[in-house]
């Protein structure tokens, strides 16, 4: 079953007891997946559909995704990635959330109840004595609690920690026991509690949990990663239009993680994309194109994807440009930018065309051009802009 | 009634919230005093009694003592002051445990139910919900936790602190909400987990208890503080004999304290008894002769006390006198060490009687004496032992 965890591969970062997971996976028994989600309004972008469409492989195969709310933290707040104390929630916004976030789920996961199962941690919290937590809590250390990163960054800053948001990875790691998770496919930033869940199982006679953490990439600014803050992600619930414009504007070395991550892409095309997109121009645009069609066509079809890169071509790559203009014809498949544009203005110096080029005045099928050696594939027609108002049509001789 | 303060003020240390106490004794109400203990095997010493016995001025006075027994956290252990985790006890222990405490601090607080009750802090924890919990953590910060002195040392010599160790303090202190405290007495190593009792209440919207803490003195070693461990204690339960002995056996500087703080001696008696102890010899013996009959007398009543000490003059300050010695006539009220040798010894020399002295070979009243210049007061036969077997009886022309 070797070809289970060579299929995960693409998009593990680090797996805690593969041994144990191969021997799991060779077991034949269904595997219970811990997906433990806090109950804040959830924004679900393509970072978290990467752990999603690993669970939904293994879905596949008959293994169950327990969707885990952790309703009971939330009610009395707890520490997030943004080193806040989020609000406490009322029962009705938990419920609200909840909702709202099976909603994203459901666009990667299947939900029915062969292979998915609903769970709350306050099920086995609201029964549990406080003799009992405190008895979890003589397992752990201070020292250990504050060896987590974010809390170390916390301490560094200035900013204080409150007791509950500390004791939270305790509860997080008791979930992994309760509700006995076989494995969970979590980001690097969740290690820590998830590896407390193993610390638990253990200490109470049970086998701990494979932890998967995943390749992080960033956001299609290509610096931090994807947050709802810096509006820099790209939404499961985006529609297909924004999905693809957005994929449209990442940097051009973004392109190679994306397709790698976000897509299941051969690794061959991912390689042939990374490779177009590292010499720029219409190049890295055309490699822009494949990604964004291949990310719209996972969650909307093939169908839709097509469309949406018709109408992106009509909407961005061409805008302002006139039904008619003149026509430049030129010999052989391919061309420079330069090339094109000594064509098409045969009246100006080559320091005045350079210019051009440099103040990004030139766009070649819609992608702004900078580079004079940029390679332009003349088998299908061309359009060049250059200048405020000046097009041309491109056609090979 | 500041008289009440007054009276307190002799064994106190620092008093936090000296207005409310004020307020709330001019009120008239019975206020409820915290006596919090765990339920670890009790050895209670003379040093637990200093809080016992402000407690019971206070139950003179219409004042109630609630008994709180920290059962909940002794089933899961907790941090002691000598920085080691406490064996998780069995429910038949700590009631084992409980009764023995009981036993012991009856010997100093009444335990009439009018102005004395038990409880135990799982009655409210059994009931409390783990999100309740969560929630007074989350009004308190890791920071906070830590400034306490007994983690800090910890820390500094490298030992861990298990989080239900960390989070005893605030247990400790929402018993003081729970129980609704006007008042704790404890030793100023509790004075940071009843200061966070303050918190809690006033958090929870309720007045704050006051908190008194109490002079420590040292043990009867003089250096580190009465420890069962050290075995430098004098237990409540010991028996009168072995009272009077440990009294007997104290440094000279400890006279003065020791009769402040741990008997009713009126405080020009404390100075008196001081100047004796300071300085040294038979004075010094007579001085913890008298403290020690004093405590005794407080334990065990006056006629106990008389014979204590008629029996540790039999004892130990006359060990192996004979019926008869030989008598000596020496002129005026008093004399040095070094004349009663003198006029005892007429044919050695002054630097055979000196080294006598300063070999440690005389007693006077069956006290040691190396001081030539230690003064005697003559008013009474005086018994002086000088050489392994030689003695004579003093007395005065």
């Amino acid at each position: 079953m070797n070809f289970v965890i060579e299929r995960l591969r693409r998009t593990t970062d680090t797996i805690i007891g593969a041994d144990d997971l191969r021997e799991r996976l060779d077991s034949g028994r269904p595997l219970r997946i811990k997906y433990g989600v806090d109950c804040t309004a959830p924004d679900l972008h393509l970072g978290h559909a990467v752990n999603l469409w690993m669970m939904r492989q293994l879905q596949d195969l008959g293994h169950r995704v327990v969707f885990l709310l952790g309703d009971l933290t939330t009610r009395v707040g707890d520490p997030t990635g943004r080193s806040e104390t989020r609000p406490v929630l009322t029962p009705s916004q938990i419920d609200a959330n909840a909702a709202s976030f099976l909603e994203q789920v459901s666009l990667v996961l299947r939900t029915d109840p062969e292979v998915f199962e609903v769970r709350r941690n306050s099920e086995w919290y609201d029964a549990m004595p406080v003799a009992e937590l405190l008895g979890l809590f003589a397992q752990v250390t201070q020292a250990q609690l504050m060896s987590r990163d974010m809390f170390r960054e916390r301490v560094a800053a200035g900013r204080e920690i409150a007791v509950h948001e500390l004791v939270y990875p305790v509860l997080q790691g008791y979930d992994s026991f309760a509700m006995e998770s076989d494995l969970t496919i979590v980001g690097s930033d969740q290690l820590f509690n998830e590896q407390l869940g193993r610390h638990f199982q253990q200490r109470l006679g049970a086998p701990p949990q494979v932890v998967i953490t995943t390749t992080i990439t960033p956001g299609i600014d290509g610096r931090a990663k994807q947050s709802k803050s810096l509006n820099n992600y790209i939404g499961l619930t985006d529609s297909p239009r924004d999905k693809f414009g957005k994929l449209m504007s990442i940097p051009d070395e973004l392109v190679e993680p994306y397709a790698r991550v976000y897509t299941e892409l051969p690794l061959e095309t991912v390689a042939a994309l990374a490779d177009s997109a590292g010499s720029g121009g219409p190049a890295a645009r055309d490699a822009k194109l494949r990604l964004a069609a291949a990310v719209v066509t996972r969650y909307h079809g093939a169908g839709v994807a097509r469309a949406e890169l018709a109408a992106f071509r009509q909407t961005f790559s061409e805008r302002g440009r006139p039904d008619e203009m003149p026509s430049v014809v030129v010999r052989g498949d391919v061309a420079t930018a330069f090339d094109l544009l000594r064509a098409a203005r045969p009246d100006d110096s080559n320091s005045e065309l350079r210019r051009l080029l440099r103040q990004g005045a030139v766009t070649i099928n819609g992608v702004r051009t900078d580079d004079p050696a940029a390679s332009v594939d003349l088998h299908a027609d061309v359009v060049l802009k250059s200048g405020a108002r000046t097009w041309h049509r491109i056609t090979r001789q």
